[in-house]
This record gives structure tokens, C-alpha cells and sequence, in this order.
């Protein structure tokens, strides 16, 4: 790590950028620059975000611009991508880890072929079998980690032991002070339920249990990732995939037909004058964009992916999220866990 | 089928009954009495059963009693239940199809024995490779069928074909005048995602489509099973549970939080004056007693499932689809549709 925390930042990845990106990186100025303690290095076509640092206004003690010419396209193959990719602001974006040159690496861009040329330069940590994607959803009582989220469409139980430690040190990194409770995710919550897999990974689970790194909750169902009885939810990324997007078209299905609801008629617009606020606050604290931001976990240098459709504000909580997972020393608790698994 | 539409129901499974199973009946001769085309043959105890009647006041004529001393409990396992079950109020309920007694069954009792049970005594029709539970969806537009939802935890590519199948008959026999649409639950939406099975069905699938029984619509991303694109989803046991049980979660979870924000404060509860009506429709809507029943397909014979948790609107619901189910000649459709399986 350097002195400062060093993020590097693909300025050109995803809908509207560099303009999206940069006002993000703007809002992140306007609430950490009193720390003092970082620097965003931004890759992409250097004028242009030259330009829009000036539109905002951005103080360049924080800045570092490396320019590259051109932009991973959002219908790439990971296969035309990495062809071309040298030269792109995502590639270098990425490659800037390698010299420890920046601690992490955000990019809204591609998503495909931003998890294979992550794979490819960064390379996994050893002890390490399949990497994975993460995600923070919101709960009852707070928020929690689901991996995978459709890095790998088909686990064996050692992934899922894996991605155990992986999504508890994550846990750990935003929540220090909290001994990650973790479960594997299955339909029913008794021993007998479910594939052989997950009663391998479970039973492995149990004697990695009872220790600094996690506590093994047993099993969960989908009906309570959002409970918060479970810090870390461990699945494959088919299922982990599933789940998130149901869980996102459900939200969108309620609150289209709240919204409808709610300017029906002359007397729900009545109602809405005296909820203002109220209903503000609700649709801010079920905000999507506040849970953007998935991380790429068991490489040798984390990777965090902005939604490619996000807007300034989504940018904004991925980049505060690359910042926290930094200052919450997710590499050095990963390697914790690690070594963790190699003494079992 | 009998010259009337018979029913046979469980009258003791799950939680208040015999009370909430006899206060559900009532609630659905109220609607269907007019059409005089049915018979409810309810199994349990006589006693008990008699006494709910008399208190609801339910007309004789559309009731058959058959009395049953034993209940399957919740915490059995389907291996304990199988010795004891014979003169259980669910047994004896499936059992009454046999000889054609009944059209279908209806229980919320224990899932695990009633499928077990349901397999046990109705078998596999010819042709179908594993029986699945079905289950009703609302989206944008209207309702939707999700199927597996539980029966099979790991499925290979001719099982969701043949869910395919089970699944457009059922939908045709709820909406006889639409053409379902076929979408298989994936990753993305794209012919190269997902996983080699995935990509098997959907071959298979796409031969099978453009004809009187289906048309397959690809592949269809969690996000979209509410927007109404496709009216029968398709996937195996596990993800279809998880997705379910995950949707439930979500929707519980924003409700939760509206509440609290409707109730937070003087004005907000002024608010609830002027809204009071458009929210109630709105929470009518989307109350998941409306969608109470999962149909268990591929047997000889339809079974519907009932919530065991579910209160008497929820077990009529659950009631008044198995009426709607034989009506639609859900099997008469799936037999034909199994034809077009046949020649394949």
C-alpha cells in the first residue's frame, strides 16, 4: 500500500461517463477531503476529463490522470476485449495494481470483460480456488455480504468454503468490530435439506467455525437474506445471481405499484402532501444506488464494478466503498482467513 | 371426472384447522354456490368437521365427509409419516383420486409428506420425467406461472422440458385463450449464458415451440419474472425456491419499512386518512394469500398445497384455484401437450 490510500479509477467505463464518473468523484472529494488520505488516479481520454474536473471544480491535490486513448464497448466479448485492450482505460485501470501502484481498482465499464482481464493481470491469490463476486444488501438491522453473485455458474464445496472466508474478511473490512456470522444459502433451514455440495461445504464450514475469522449460522433461506440474522450468505453464482435480480425486480414491482397507488387520485395526492418527507426518506434508505458496487474478491488486489447504468450519486457510494474496503485492510484480512484454511 | 367437480381436502392440515380449512369453504360456496357444479369432500375428523359446519352455517349439499382419526404432523419426516399415514386425513384425501372419487386434492399439511405421499399413490403419468410443484406469480400484467419451486433440487435438461410442458398446460387451463409464453430462469439473457444444461433445454425447447402448445421466449433474468414478458418460467427445484422464498423476503422487507415510515409521525398518519382506501387496494394487491397454492404436476393427477401458515382467506384461495385448475381441464391439457412431447 502507499502512504496514501491510492484508488485507481476507469473514468470511462459505464452510461455518461467521464461526466458521470467525475461528478462522482467529486461528491467523494466533498465528503473525505478532510481525511486527507487519498488519491484517485482517473484513466481515460485525458482531456476530456480534464475538462470536467474543471466543470466541478475538483481540487488536483487529489488527482492523477493517465491518459488512455481508448474504451472497452459495453457489447465486447471478453475475448475482441482483452485483443484490443492494452490501450484502454479499464486495462490500464487494472494494471496500475500490479507495482502496488494503487490498493484498488473501480470501473463501471463491461462487466464481462472486466472480471476476466482483472483475472488475468491481477491473478489469484494462492490458496485461493475460483474468485467471486460480492455484493452488500440492505437488511433489517444493517448490511450484508451475498457472494457469489455470477462470477462462477458452477461451484464445488471448496468454492463455497472459499468464498466464506472471502466474504468474511470483506464483512470485517466494513465492520471491524463484528465477528461475521455466515450461512450457506439453501431451501430449508434443517440439516437433511439440499444438495450433497452444500452438506460437504457445510460440514467443512462447521470445523472452520468458532474462531476470529467467522461463525458458521448453518443454513439460510431466501426469504431471510434480508432478516439480518446472517452477516455473510454464501451460494454459487448462478443462484447468488437469481437471488439478487429477484430481489431486485420485486422491489421494482412493489414500488411501481406503490407509486401508481399513491397519485391515483385527489386524495392520495392530498396524503402525499403530509408524507413528503416521510416517503422521501423511505425511498432513500431502499435506494439502490447506496448498495452499488460489487467486489471482486480473491485476486491478488481487490476490483470493486460500478453498474454500468448508474448515475453520479451510484458512482460516488461504489468509489466510497473502494475507499472503506482500503482503510478496513481487506487484503491483510483475507490473507488472515487464508491462512486460516491452510492450518485446518 | 365425475359428473361434478370433486374436490377432496385435507380438513386437518396445517396451522387452526379444522377451523380455518371449514371457514375457507365457506368463503368459497359463498362465491361459487350459483354455479351448483361441485362437490367438497372433506377428510379429518368427523366430529370436529361437523362442528365448524354447523358454525359457518355451510349448506349440506355440496359436503361429503370422511372421517379420519390420525393428522400427518409438521415436524414428521415422509419416512415415519408413509407407516403411520394410512388412516391420516391426507392420505386418504389423495387417495380418493384413484378411482376417480375426486378430480383433485388439497391439503396444508406437511410439503415434504405430501409430495412423497402424492407420488406414492397417483404415480408418474407416462412420459413425464419428475413431477414439480408450480406456483402462481403476480406481475405487471396479470399472473404468471413459476415452476420448480421445490420438488426437485437438481434437475437435467429434459426435466425442464417436461416442466415446460406441465407448466403451459396449467397456465392454459387458468387462461384458455392465451398462447403461453416459455422462458427458462438464467444468468442473462443472451444464448451464450448459463450453464451447458441451460443451453440443452433451450435447444430442445426452441424445437418444441411455435405450435398450439407454447412459444419458448428464451431465457429470462430474475429481475424480469414480475414484469410480465413471459407467463410460464421455468428452472430447477433449488434456484426456483431460492428465487421465490428470496421475492417473498424483498416484499416483506419493503413493507416493513413503509410502515414504519406511514406510522412514523402526526403527519404521516394525517396522510393515512387521504390514502387509506388506495393503500388498502394496494396491499389487497399484492397480499400474498391471493397467490396461496402451489400445484404439485406430473402425477396422475393434480395436488394443490396449500401455506400450512396461511388463515382461512388464504386456504379459499388456495381452494377456489383447484376448482378453477379442473375446470380449465388441466389434465386433458397436459395430456396433450405431453403428445407433442410424444411426437417430438
Amino acid at each position: 500500500m502507499s502512504e496514501k490510500i491510492s484508488i485507481a479509477i476507469d473514468a470511462m467505463g459505464g452510461d455518461n461517463s467521464p461526466n458521470k464518473t467525475i461528478k462522482g468523484v467529486k461528491f467523494f472529494i466533498d465528503k473525505n477531503s478532510k481525511n486527507n488520505d487519498f488519491v484517485l488516479n482517473l484513466f481515460g481520454k485525458e482531456k476530456e476529463i480534464k475538462n470536467e474536473l474543471t466543470k466541478y471544480k475538483i481540487d488536483s491535490k487529489f488527482i492523477n490522470i493517465i491518459n488512455a486513448d481508448n474504451v472497452v464497448s459495453d457489447n465486447e466479448t471478453p475475448l475482441t476485449a482483452i485483443k484490443n485492450s492494452k490501450n484502454t482505460s479499464m486495462w490500464k485501470c487494472i494494471n496500475y495494481q500490479i507495482n502496488g501502484d494503487a490498493d484498488i481498482s473501480l470501473s463501471a465499464g463491461n462487466t464481462g470483460v472486466l472480471l476476466v482481464i482483472s483475472r488475468m493481470i491481477l491473478k489469484m491469490m494462492d490458496k485461493v480456488s475460483k474468485p467471486a463476486l460480492a455484493g452488500l444488501w440492505p437488511n433489517q438491522i444493517g448490511t450484508n455480504v451475498v457472494l457469489d453473485l455470477g462470477a462462477n455458474i458452477e461451484c464445488t464445496d471448496e468454492n463455497l468454503v472459499d468464498f466464506a472466508e472471502l466474504g468474511s474478511a470483506l464483512y470485517k473490512s466494513l465492520f471491524p468490530s463484528d465477528t461475521p456470522k455466515v450461512s450457506l444459502l439453501n431451501i430449508g433451514s434443517e440439516e437433511i435439506k439440499g444438495t450433497e455440495l452444500l452438506k460437504n461445504a457445510s460440514k467443512k464450514l462447521k470445523e472452520l467455525s468458532n474462531d476470529d475469522n467467522f461463525i458458521f449460522n448453518g443454513y439460510i433461506e431466501g426469504n431471510n437474506i434480508m432478516s439480518g440474522q446472517s452477516n455473510v450468505i454464501v451460494t454459487d453464482g448462478f443462484t447468488g445471481n437469481v437471488a439478487l435480480k429477484t430481489a431486485e425486480g420485486t422491489a421494482k414491482f412493489i414500488n411501481l405499484n406503490l407509486k401508481k397507488t399513491l397519485t391515483k387520485n385527489i386524495f392520495t395526492r392530498i396524503s402525499l402532501i403530509f408524507s413528503y418527507f416521510s416517503l422521501k426518506k423511505f425511498k432513500n434508505k431502499l435506494d439502490p444506488r447506496k448498495y452499488n458496487g460489487a467486489i471482486f474478491l480473491g485476486l491478488n488486489g481487490p476490483v470493486v464494478k460500478s453498474h454500468g447504468g448508474t448515475d453520479a450519486l451510484g458512482f460516488f457510494y461504489s468509489l466510497d466503498l473502494s475507499y472503506k474496503i482500503v482503510k478496513g485492510e481487506l487484503m491483510s484480512r483475507i490473507k488472515n482467513n487464508l491462512k486460516h484454511l491452510k492450518n485446518e
